[in-house]
């Protein structure tokens, strides 16, 4: 299952080729190594899983992103090389070193990339051996197979482009993310990589992905639960030789840069494992915006509020019941609550307008909108998630047998 | 739905009275309206749910037992006054009223609790009306009964019994417990009634209530959801004349009583909704208890753990991704990991023993324990949980239809 319609089309990105081959990790002829390379001179942002078993690849990606600039990025999928140890963190160096031997790069302008099952030892001849048949399939057009390769329990890739012109010449952002269980990022997702063929210092780069970040990725849960190996990349190639480093220009490309994020992220949600509801969860008029995110996460995870969501059920008790165990300042008699544009809930209590069938119209919809109004304070925060089906419990019970 | 046998035997205690008819508000000829009376002299201590939305009858009832020792609890199922306002404070006092009237004592000395749906008005006049056929219900021998009538998504009543002897002398201690669903109680779980003869003084009562509760109702967990009526209440008729305040008979009856604790608490998860497992999670070798708390919950409420719990997959690396994501100081190059007996997890990688078929021996069983060790401290703590089945899902989607 998965929410809404989605798009495949995309612009290619001029300065990054993309390629993908089966290594035999995933199963028998699954796309499951894919490759980016950059141009060089090309300036890369990333930021990575804030878990204390962050993956050998995220350990080791880290450190070559403060040593170089990126030029290519090695992703795997069928195997997160997670929870594996100094072996693993030497398994993803060992691949690194033999991408660098066939192109001519060094070691550190390689960054390792895996996700899959946490525990297993990387197979690592698998992609070592892959990689002479992989290098030719780069091009710059392939950016679909790429979505298409990084997918684990996704149902469809997913892909964000625009097209801008900024001072009179073409920009171009495009990204691909993949994550659908396991979602709750902290600090990123599971694995998305954005490019531009703006020119972009590294500084602004990462600090552009970092307040993207905390209006998409990190506003997003599927299940509340982290993965070992979220990675977000940005990367600028430089190509179209237009600065966005500051004014109009800047204003422009972080406006599109932003809306990429964010269609990326809730891609992600759409695709939400067992996913039959893509809702947005707004919480305003708080104290603090701390307060506002507690309350949306509090609603956003609760296992009785993603059942009724799932059931189409307008069990808005289960709302109050998620307000009242956040960790949050509240007043509780000042509290309205809306479905959509439906008030269920006035200053603490019942609205005295409401009906059962005016909430039931809302939930049949596929996309629902829950909005609460603490009224205490002026900050807002927005998350979104989806439900808890049927769906989500046999993908997640069966996902390794 | 339910995990390992269980027992309706139970002790009377001398001094406690019970009853329960039917009164309409969970439907036609549906055991939902239960009282307590205690003889004049008991001592009461209470906890109740920490949620902003703490329903009308917590907030009437901790002004009551504040002002006055109760003679009586007055509990409705089906229907839990929860997020109506000052008409929901005002109907549970009249409650209150009416049933003061027909026995003579105090109002304030009755204390209201209600279950069921949030949001909903209470149906007052369905419980006042039934009381002048409530009351001759009264009798000793009603504790399985009261168990009954508390009870909403439970599938089976929840009661545990000791009987000591303390200086020669018969004590009493029973104790009935409703919930399974909405279940991380903060403070207190949805409803728990003990009831002893000792001779016990309200300030060791309260003491003995809350150290208990850390170890039982304030440990376990069914969906991370916190109720709005989540009450656990301890009376002392003082009836066997045998005082437990101090010495060795505190000593024995505070064992007694714990033990009363867990056993209920135990019976909730493993009645919890759609449970097919009874799960064990310990976590030791911490620097703080909250600290290894914080991790137990991580693993116990993670919906990819529980899900892998219901389809008995030994899936080790959910284990690793709940610590990860967990707010807590580890190592993880010293953290092992325990499924039952089975070490699957050694210094931060898999056991060089570990094989697939030994952890899925353990999983099997319905009663499991997930230990981890994190090696860098000497603190510990437990929390218990059940798994998150299709049955979970159905009973929560439907549960208003």
């Amino acid at each position: 299952m998965a929410v809404g319609d989605y798009s495949t089309d995309f612009h290619i990105v001029p300065g990054v080729r993309l390629g993908g081959v089966p290594c035999g990790i995933k199963g028998v002829d699954q796309l499951d190594l894919v490759l980016f390379e950059f141009v060089s001179g090309s300036v890369t942002a990333g930021m990575f899983t804030q878990s204390h078993f962050a993956a050998a690849p995220v350990l080791v990606g880290r450190e070559h992103l403060d040593q170089r600039d990126s030029r290519y990025f090695l992703i795997n999928s069928g195997n997160a090389n997670a929870a594996t140890g100094d072996e693993g963190k030497s398994d993803a160096v060992t691949c690194c070193k033999a991408l660098s031997q066939q192109t001519g790069v060094r070691p550190n302008e390689v960054i390792p990339f895996s996700t899959g099952v946490i525990g297993e030892k990387l197979q690592v001849a698998n992609i070592t051996d892959a990689l002479p048949e992989l290098i030719p399939t780069l091009d710059e057009t392939n950016w679909l197979l790429a979505a298409q390769g990084i997918m684990t329990t996704d149902t469809r890739p997913k892909i964000a482009t625009r097209l801008l012109e900024i001072e009179g010449k073409a920009v171009t952002i495009t990204g691909i993310a993949k994550g659908s269980g396991m979602i709750q990022p902290d600090m990123a997702t599971m694995l998305t990589y954005i490019a531009t063929d703006a020119v972009v210092s590294k500084p602004v780069l990462q600090e552009l992905l970092k307040t993207g970040a905390e209006q998409s990725f990190n506003r997003i849960t599927v299940d509340s639960d982290t993965s070992t190996n979220d990675s977000c990349m940005l990367t600028a190639t430089g190509v179209s030789g237009v600065g966005c480093d500051a004014g109009a220009a800047r204003a422009s490309f972080q406006e599109a840069l932003f809306s990429v994020m964010q269609e990326l992220a809730h891609g992600i949600i759409r695709d939400g494992e067992g996913a039959t509801k893509f809702v947005t969860v707004n919480v305003s008029g708080g104290m603090t915006r701390q307060d506002c995110l507690s309350i949306a996460y509090a609603i956003a995870n609760s296992p009785l509020m993603k059942t009724a969501l799932f059931a189409s059920d307008a069990n808005w008790g289960r709302i109050v019941m998620a307000i009242g165990k956040a960790d949050a300042t509240v007043d509780h008699s000042k509290i309205d609550v809306y479905l959509g544009d439906v008030c269920l809930m006035k200053s603490g209590g019942k609205d005295k307008n409401y009906r059962e069938e005016m909430g039931a119209e809302v939930m049949e919809h596929a996309e629902i909108t829950i909005r609460v109004e603490l009224n205490i304070g002026n900050e807002t925060e927005t998350v979104w998630t989806s439900d808890l089906s049927h769906e989500y419990v046999t993908i997640n019970a069966e996902y390794r047998t």
